[in-house]
């Protein structure tokens, strides 16, 4: 689809890539930068796959275990690249951010590994497991209500008060271009891929995944995975402007976030489609997974195969990268468990 | 230690390893035998790390997934290589065994590929994840009284009912042969291991591990983890002479059955020592490696690292393998769930 041009796009600070400040500005160049600059500090994770799984689907899907990344998550790619591209200057009051949780503890992990403070507002109904390891990477955390409003409103505070380089979680060059070295190692890994699903929240992973793509491979298909209970960028999409919703409800914890005019440029302008699942159907996805592949990965990351499984007739016969997008799950809560 | 001489070692049938009968005729050309043999049957699985665990132990651990193993577990080896090793004229009545879960799933998946029955007798207390895992893969299953005496007995009936060939989930030259297979992978995957812990119920998996151990890295201290309630291995191992028990209650239920010939054989000879863990740090060990690893793995897997955390002193500065042996969990039944 043709979305109308960004007329919001401000442009953001980002070192390291002197000549991006818009999303449409960022090239593979910038994809390879970061893959330099982020190695030492991540891993290239495994790709799974179940015989079992497939037959049932009829499609070959490739699991991109991002749950076995550094800190738990991929989140940490679009962090070490903002952190790690930073100037010595740029670093004297730390770095801060707003994360429904990975990208709070991906940006104290990647603050730590540079020795810099990391301030992170997270909201109270954060999974403990989440929490705990903000705290065990050295991250300071301040709580905010379980709403974009509050979270906006107390990072504001914070941000005037410490003086640290906000690293938006998502609505970032700089991450977006980290996040995108995902897809890039999936297309190294796996010959042949036709379609990749990944969850969207704030769309941080689906815009890199479509920057990678659109570059290197744009015969692959991307296809969004959302929450129906947080289905704003499915209704962005349909109606071709961001809708935001303000404290939407779902198991799937971090995917409440609304996308913002750098993801929505990669959403609105490669995205094949935005496909919705019930919390139902997550949780069943989600044992699934933790039965048949033997991981341990959040709800979120179910997303993406309980849209597949609902929806064979568009995904029989492909070979389908899915990407896990982390494993911070709260082991005393599972969603399974009455 | 020097154990007395095994007199009470019978030949086994093993077609394939003709001049094979008893466990100290074995070599590592039976083991590169199983290796192409069972190849196209099984993957060479993974090894994940985790820096928060290395610093916590101040070790280097290296663990090989072999819950991602085809059926779910290292079984699949032993399985494979008894079930493709056999004549065509030798399966004509299918394969038999008793289990208390992963071996009765793993032969009933490689009779399954090579299109023969399995008959399989199971504990009545076996997780229902393991019954239904066995049944998806089209074995017939027999139950019994989880008890080495009424397993053995109701065995001996089905075993004279059908005609099957018996392939015993341990103490069988052929299924050690198969499982010697995973710490070969181990060798060429990690370079310069001085230490495997694995977990010990039978003693296949530590049988196998000390047979290429001593044939390919004699250097290789090799340690046997068993459950304290179920510690026959180890008083065994004191003692210098098998002893059985016959209904031990633990939380790591693939790890109640006796050592038998075959098995004494390797344990009496080659290993290191055998170190125990209460049900408690069986618990904990499991959940930290869900925890930090990502991974759905089986109580009895979770006895080696209970095993590392309780002798720090043993391990510490080591490069250690550790055996992942499963991960066919009930989800339903997590022992961390009050």
């Amino acid at each position: 689809m043709n979305a109308p041009v960004e007329e919001n796009l401000k442009p953001v600070k980002c070192v390291g890539m002197e000549t991006v400040v818009i999303a449409p500005d960022l090239t593979i160049e910038h994809v390879l930068q970061a893959r330099e600059r982020i190695n030492p500090y991540i891993h290239n994770t495994p790709i799974l796959t179940s015989t079992y799984l497939n037959e049932q689907i009829g499609a070959e899907l490739f699991f991109k275990c991002e749950n076995f990344q550094k800190a738990g998550a991929f989140k940490v790619r679009g962090a070490c690249n903002s952190v790690f591209g930073l100037t010595d200057e740029d670093t004297v009051y730390g770095v801060a951010t707003h994360s429904s949780g990975n990208h709070a503890l991906s940006l104290s992990y990647a603050a730590g590994r540079r020795g810099i403070p990391c301030h992170v507002v997270m909201p109270k109904t954060a999974p403990q497991a989440k929490k705990d390891a903000v705290l065990g990477y050295g991250g300071l955390i301040t709580e905010c209500e379980p709403s974009t409003s509050s979270r906006e409103a107390v990072f504001a505070e914070i941000q005037e008060k410490t003086g640290a380089e906000f690293v938006h979680p998502y609505n970032d060059p700089r991450v977006i271009a980290g996040q995108a070295t995902c897809s890039a190692e999936m297309l190294e890994s796996v010959e042949g891929l036709d379609t990749i699903v990944a969850p969207i929240g704030g769309g941080g992973m689906i815009s890199g995944t479509c920057l990678t793509v659109s570059n290197q491979a744009p015969q692959i298909e991307v296809f969004a995975a959302e929450p129906l209970q947080a289905d704003d960028a499915a209704r962005s999409f349909r109606s071709g402007r961001i809708i935001a919703d303000d404290a939407p409800v779902t198991i799937a914890d971090g995917l409440k976030v609304p996308l913002k005019e750098n993801t929505w440029h990669f959403v609105s302008h490669y995205v094949a489609d935005v496909l919705t699942a019930t919390e139902e159907e997550i949780i069943d996805a989600m044992r699934l997974t933790w039965q048949r592949l033997k991981i341990v990965m959040e709800p979120s990351c179910a997303v993406p195969l309980a849209v597949i499984l609902k929806n064979q007739d568009v995904f029989r016969g492909r070979r389908i990268g899915v990407v896990v997008t982390g494993g911070n799950v709260d082991l005393d809560r599972l969603p399974w468990m009455k």
